[in-house]
């Protein structure tokens, strides 16, 4: 299905597939959380969708409505491919490099999960036969956030050839835009304005400003050049193109090395000059530090991240691929966002508009927090920066404290369809969620003072707005969207109340920790007192008829979608159905009940577990990439092991096997985490809930061994799952307590805990929508 | 308040007030269903808004979406203002008769309820001190349906002047539109393209076709002048004006009399030569009938309508006019539509952008049905002239039968909202009970079978598939909107439920009356049972705890809303707070439960139904023109008379004291038909529930008396109401069976039954929403 070869720390591709190339410069995208840029071939074509960003970098559009309504918002955000300074062009004896013409004797390319670069290694030979070996390999650092760099190698493999490379900087690439509207087509064609460029030596500098956000953007470059030959280069820079050109002649198996450092800086606030001397000041540090030197960096860095996150699995090669290749982009969009959002597609393209969503805290930042803690705190810090604003929002919506947005890229709504946008409040519980997670698992309490305590406090005034106590009993939470997509402005929907609930009561807590912070923002013991009640008496709806929750108020009286009727082709049902019938009917598109099952596993009893999961198995469709990663988690801890492991396949795989037809917009992190997700949670049976740290690990038939490695307040350790045992071994730090399988221990430093692993619960009978069921996944070794 | 005379057949407006115009353009609109003309100065300046329609003539464009989705009507409509035929300017010794330029020494207009027309007379007096006197009277025939007809007169007063006088036909008049969005503004900007003209004598004809839609439309004009003196005539035309000019010297106290006919048509299929032949038969004929002939016509056309439908109040003379005016203009809609559509605001306005909705089945045709039926017949056989479109909406939705659209001009659905358009199918309900009232109120059988069958078989049928029958017991009706457009996207609305039980069973005895008719469309044995099984298990939900029924499921248990801390000017909440918070709230637009118990009373016990009209009065906000009708029927039933007043005096004065500021866009149908439902269904207690007609009639205090006439299979009878007793006469027709306060009687001819009234019931105690009880009326009377 893929064409990717098989390797435990490398993705790569083999042969030019120029069809294939829009979904290629998505899982060869390089980012460091900062900067992304899409894996386009050096030469710039043939290509599929160009794409360089910043993270927080983004054009503003006016949003349209058929029919408008009060408070529906006004202005949409779309990230903006920036200036491209990826492009070095080459031209062979006249002849410009490119794969479409000529002939390709050998092309590979690898996206190498420990040096953090791409590489590229092609043996091309020209319409008139000349050939050339193109070697080159390309870095975002994570070490320095700014700075980019690219080694282009290049070789005449016969006779002496002229060579003229073309390293360019490059604004305004024309694009094709996915949007049905023209204004906002407009709006993103040709969207930066260029304002100042120079050019001096190797180095240039461009400097633009888009239309109507009003940002600023510097892109700078500057070459070393190594050719044992006479060499002639020169530079120049003008609107949106900045050229160093390099002309030798190179005689046979001598090589023509360019180097190309590039920085990048934004603002909506400095100058011009600022910027230019911010990049110019990147390029330098870049310079100094060499080609060579930023890859041992990388290289460093990158080994340390493995020995904190590492993940192996043993007996399916393929996943255990898609495993570190999922680890290794979270990693690049999370590491250097520092207060930036982590978008749902990460840097790695324009889909979703470059928004960030609840995925964000829901399934990305638990993998960052157990492997990434400072990239998970910076995230958060984010959502803090935008508190006001989320201020303003709920008050536009009538509401008390902070209602976060549904998708955003400076923390503003831009959903232009509120009940699957705004009504989705669950955000701003999610985001509490991740706050009492992160804190839990680090211990860092500084943080909760600073910017916890102030996220808890005004999600939980949200949720104390939104709801009420109903003269019937019970604290209501009425005319909200779960995170089901195909159920929307319902009533008590169980995932939103116990989000909620858990906001309450953390909200709670921490102001009685931290009463200096709480007090000053207006918290007082009725206040408190406020919330422990209502959280007490949050309604969730049972139908005892069926012995099963209800997703929401109702929706187990709803009439069943016919699925017997509905052909494959009808998926993703959105697309073929209306919102109004998927809504009034028990069909799921993505996790919601299941998600409440794990996300507050300690809210159902393992009776519910059984029956909720079977009835809800029945009625999910998956038309959502976030879905199979919890319904794998919740199936494992049912016991069905082997259905289980489908789903974890169908999240590993959903971007290398482009699953939703979709890839070549960008990565899923959702997705990507919800790899991790059933493995740890999975398989492994991590929980943290009620602040305890518990494991109940499983190995699924056909895998030999898993492991995976966590840090959980300072300590980093892993745990090895073998058929019938589970081991514990601290790597690094002090020793914890945790459980295994309910039982209490505690891990002390080189004293490894082995214990062994019951069997597993009886499970429930299960079946999913016809056509729905997962790939089944036979592990190669079993 | 408002600045009408008041006067029991006419409506007239003295002085100018150039400020009023938009309003009084609306109110002095003349229409016959087929043209409609608003009531702009015959020089057509100053002016609010100009305005000539043809029913069911759009422009079409495109409906834009923030984010689309599956089944979302990609094309709008809206109403053209066409080529306008009313202007005649006027040049008195070069001076061009402008109001705002010189001095009306008296001015005044008047809307002639008996005659039909619409008189103006001008005594003005130029900058330079010439006097004329000017008179205008204007028709839109009722009888000659593509005719319109102006006589124009000048005096001078003092000297002999010369006078020009010139008649237009004038397209795309440049005006403003009340649209956010450009693509709409766009494509009613000059939206006719003129295709063809001719002129020849005093006769003009210009034709265009609409950019978008691509319907054609030709107006012509022909004249009469009478003058003594010396006259010299000319007549032009191109493109988008034709002009018959007339000079002529005329003495003082001699008149230049102009007499201007205008005949219309339009047409998607024919031709521009077949439409001008159309137009100048229409001319001839109205030539041959000359003016005099035309209002000879007129007035006894609505002699005829006033001895059928006339309606008298005895002690409040403002309400008599403004029930005279109701009870005109909806004749005007209604009168010669001829399988078009009635729209929201009739012929008059703009507004809705032309569009008919639920409001014209019931509010606007129960009046037409027991006062004019042809029109309420004709306006059924339109909607079933969309019938197909219909069909093929509920298919796109996934369902059977036909789904009515909410909003449309064509029959195909415009609305560009779901939630509040597309999901409140009731409107396929609505159109089944008037097709069920209309044929019980004249007994066409004809109609029944010929037009009646089908749209009660396709509505029934998409009542089928819209609900099911739930496992826990009831069949449910799930995810619709009822009437209150404050909730959206409910289940089980109790409107909703009773009108599709209604609905499956006039499908099932419609299909056992017409046996033929139903085997055409398919109907069998089994699919009768389904619908009975489905209306005799209907779920109506019930409250236990408050003992009221809740308006959907769930109604009742939502949080109030904070009528105390809402400011009067935060009204209409739609403009100043978020549907989503509207929706999750018990705060009600409009009558939705009270709507249910006016037009389904037989589902409610008295006491229901006072308990139900208190607990719903005090969270109903009337932020709809749709209400206080409805609101003015049950107060009256359930004793509250003076409230009920109040209510009456609401509905009949929406547009004469433009209560809801947006008069100048048209006027409100449905409202001037509550002026009537208040007083035949309110103080007459007229109900026609289960094939019986019934009167309940009770004076409200301060009143002296009240008639009304109504239409009943052909007999014409009054019901007079006085204190203590009321009277039942026959006028014209056969006996026929009705009861009084429950008790059943015949009224034969020649014998009119006098009854006494029963004491009322022991009211409710109500109370309204914080700043939103109805203006308490004092008849002058009292």
């Amino acid at each position: 299905m893929s064409g990717y070869q098989v390797d435990p720390w490398l993705l790569r591709w083999n042969e030019l597939s120029v069809a294939e190339l829009r979904r290629t410069e998505s899982t060869f995208a390089l980012s460091n959380g900062h900067i992304g840029m899409r894996g386009t071939l050096d030469e710039g074509e043939p290509r599929g969708l160009p794409g360089t960003y910043l993270n927080g970098f983004y054009e503003e559009h006016a949003l349209p409505y058929g029919e408008g309504g009060y408070g529906y918002p006004e202005a949409g955000q779309t990230v903006v491919n920036v200036t491209d300074g990826k492009v070095i062009r080459l031209l062979v004896e006249d002849e410009p490099l490119d794969m479409r013409y000529g002939r390709a004797l050998s092309h590979s390319r690898e996206l190498d999960f420990r040096s953090g670069t791409l590489r590229r290694r092609t043996e091309w030979e020209s319409p008139t036969g000349r050939r050339v070996l193109v070697a080159s390999e390309r870095l975002v650092s994570f070490t320095q956030r700014a700075v980019a760099a690219i080694r282009y190698e290049v070789t005449p493999l016969d006779d002496k050839l002229q060579l003229v490379a073309q390293s360019d900087l490059l604004a305004n690439e024309p694009m094709e835009h996915e949007t049905g509207d023209p204004r906002v087509a407009a709006a993103l064609n040709a969207p930066l304005v260029a304002e100042y460029w120079a050019a001096d030596g190797a180095r240039a500098v461009l400097a633009h400003q888009t239309r109507n956000s009003g940002l600023r953007v510097a892109a700078g470059m500057d070459h070393e050049v190594e050719v044992n030959d006479g060499l002639r280069s020169s530079v120049e820079a003008k609107g949106d193109l900045a050229r160093f050109t390099v002309a030798a002649d190179v005689p046979a198996g001598e090589t023509l090395r360019l180097t190309k450092y590039l920085g990048y800086g934004w603002s909506a606030q400095r100058s011009f000059p600022a910027l230019r001397a911010q990049v110019e000041a990147a390029l330098a540090g870049a310079r100094q530090t060499g080609f060579t030197g930023l890859l041992d960096e990388q290289r460093r860095f990158l080994d340390d991240f493995w020995a904190a996150a590492d993940v192996e699995v043993d007996g399916d090669p393929e996943l255990q691929q898609a495993v570190r290749f999922a680890l290794f982009h979270l990693l690049q969009a999370g590491a250097r966002g520092e207060t930036r959002a982590i978008a749902g597609k990460g840097l790695t393209g324009p889909g979703y508009d470059g928004h960030a969503f609840w995925d964000t805290e829901v399934f990305v930042l638990p993998v960052l927090t157990y492997t990434v803690p400072d990239a998970a705190r910076d995230a958060l810090r984010w959502r803090h920066s935008t508190v006001d604003k989320a201020r303003e929002r709920a008050a536009v919506l009538g509401q008390k404290g902070a209602a976060f947005p549904w998708r955003s890229i400076n923390g503003a709504e831009c959903s232009a369809y509120w009940p699957a946008g705004t009504a989705a409040f669950h955000v701003s519980g999610d985001i509490a969620s991740a706050v009492t997670q992160y804190v839990f698992a680090t211990g860092d309490e500084d943080f909760l003072a600073e910017h916890g305590t102030e996220l808890l406090v005004e999600t939980a005034r949200l949720w104390s707005s939104l709801g009420h106590h109903d003269q019937h009993g019970g604290f209501r939470i009425d005319g909200v969207t779960g995170p089901d997509e195909y159920s929307a402005v319902v009533d008590n929907n169980v995932y939103t109340n116990l989000i909620a609930q858990r906001n309450l009561r953390a909200a709670a807590d921490a102001s009685e920790r931290h009463p200096r912070e709480a007090g000053a923002l207006g918290v007082t013991d009725t206040e408190i007192a406020a919330w422990r009640e209502a959280a007490a008496r949050m309604r969730i709806p049972f139908d005892p008829l069926l012995g099963v929750h209800e997703q929401n108020e109702g929706f187990t009286r709803h009439a069943e979608w016919d699925f017997e009727r509905t052909d494959p082709d009808a998926y993703p049902l959105l697309l073929n159905r209306p919102y109004f019938d998927l809504y009034r009917k028990q069909v799921v598109k993505q996790a919601d009940l299941v998600l409440a099952m794990h996300v507050r596993g300690d809210a159902f009893t393992p009776e519910q577990k059984a029956a909720n999961f079977a009835y809800y198995e029945a009625r999910t469709v998956r038309d959502s990439s976030l879905s199979a990663g919890t319904q794998g988690v919740l199936a494992a801890e049912v016991g069905l092991l082997e259905l289980a492991y489908d789903y974890l396949a169908e999240a590993a795989f959903t971007d290398l096997h482009d699953l939703h037809d979709n890839v070549h917009n960008g990565l899923h992190m959702a997705s990507l985490a919800g790899a991790w997700t059933g493995i740890v949670s999975g398989f492994g049976g991590m929980r943290d809930h009620g602040g305890r740290l518990a494991f109940a690990p499983r190995l699924p038939p056909g895998l030999t061994g898993l492991s995976f490695r966590l840090t959980f307040r300072g300590t980093r350790f892993v745990v090895r799952v073998a058929p019938g045992e589970a081991t514990y071994e601290i790597v690094a730090g002090g020793a914890f307590d945790t459980s295994h399988h309910g039982e209490e221990f505690t891990v002390e430093p080189g004293s490894p805990v082995t214990l062994s692993i019951p069997d597993p619960p009886t499970p429930p009978e299960v079946a999913q929508p016809k056509h729905r069921a997962p790939r089944h996944r036979v592990p190669p070794g079993d």
